[in-house]
């Protein structure tokens, strides 16, 4: 047998989607430390923290309104299911985090939905959860939006991104693309 | 004005008070590495971390029947008060955590109790939240059992402990003494 016959079955790892964007984000360059298009393995123990402290955080925001720990993501199982979920925490005592229409305050928390928006201060970031098998990591995949993304017509545009990732330039286009309508068809076609 | 004049008001901290108990602790010295008897003071974003791998737990049990990391603890604040809680996730593949009569698989959190008696394999741990005001901090305080914690006497007879803490053996003394019950009293004392 050949170690690819004998390798253990590769599993699907659950990855969480997030897109950023901030209205200064070309003249302030606030997310000049992350690393878009990239996905990112993080053990099922380790908190991802976002904030402007390199030494706590491994997602860096540049900007003196962001806390040094502005919120926080994690890992977990619900009680009742084998589904793997995020809990978002937020870590500021300066700033609100909202996600979708829910306020945190410091050190709230609350199971992230599948799908969500989520705010503090100028940042809007979308996030989705890309459902995986793996128990023992996570992955987060960052993009960056060229346009708000409180555009009412934004959210319901937002495809599944494939799993080898998109180049930049392909999403950017998906990104301002007017919204695609449904064509009307005749019933005589049908 | 003098500097205490000027300094900001005390706050507490809300400490988690734990007392360990393992039927081997004497001959396997499964708890060596823990600091008894002394309260250690966390940063409120900071994840407590229990089990067996000393590059990412704080809270070391010397047994290769634990997980490498076991089971985390970390505070957080419920939406709709105020009120500090701690939460408490299951980090061991191997082995169910019991909180009271509910269990934990891997990964699997809830909150934690205000008392409640915490179990993986033969460990026993019975936790209780003495509430503080500080956001910033929170601090744990551990304690050694001689005696099983299952036994039924024991739960009600846990008392609080003062804010300084005790000394191991005025704990000691209290822990095995023999429940104290209410004293029965002549209707005609009343």
């Amino acid at each position: 047998m050949t170690s690819f016959e004998e390798a253990e079955t590769e599993e699907t790892i659950t990855c969480l989607h997030m897109m950023f964007y901030h209205p200064s984000q070309l003249e302030k360059q606030v997310f000049r430390h992350l690393n878009f298009y990239r996905r990112e393995q993080l053990r099922a123990d380790e908190v991802a923290k976002f904030g402007r402290d390199s030494n706590i955080c491994h997602y860096i925001l540049v900007d003196a309104r962001v806390s040094r720990i502005q919120f926080s993501l994690q890992l977990f199982r619900k009680l009742s299911s084998s589904e793997l979920c995020f809990e978002i925490k937020n870590m500021s005592k300066r700033t609100k985090l909202t996600v979708n229409n829910l306020e945190l305050g410091y050190l709230n928390k609350i199971d992230l939905p599948f799908k969500c928006m989520v705010g503090f201060g100028d940042y809007q970031i979308l996030m989705h959860v890309q459902e995986g098998e793996s128990v023992d990591f996570f992955e987060t995949f960052l993009e960056l939006s060229q346009v708000s993304l409180l555009q009412e017509h934004y959210l319901p545009s937002l495809q599944p991104i494939p799993e080898c990732g998109i180049s930049p330039s392909l999403f950017h286009s998906q990104a301002i693309s007017p919204v695609e309508k449904p064509v009307e068809m005749d019933e005589n076609e049908l």
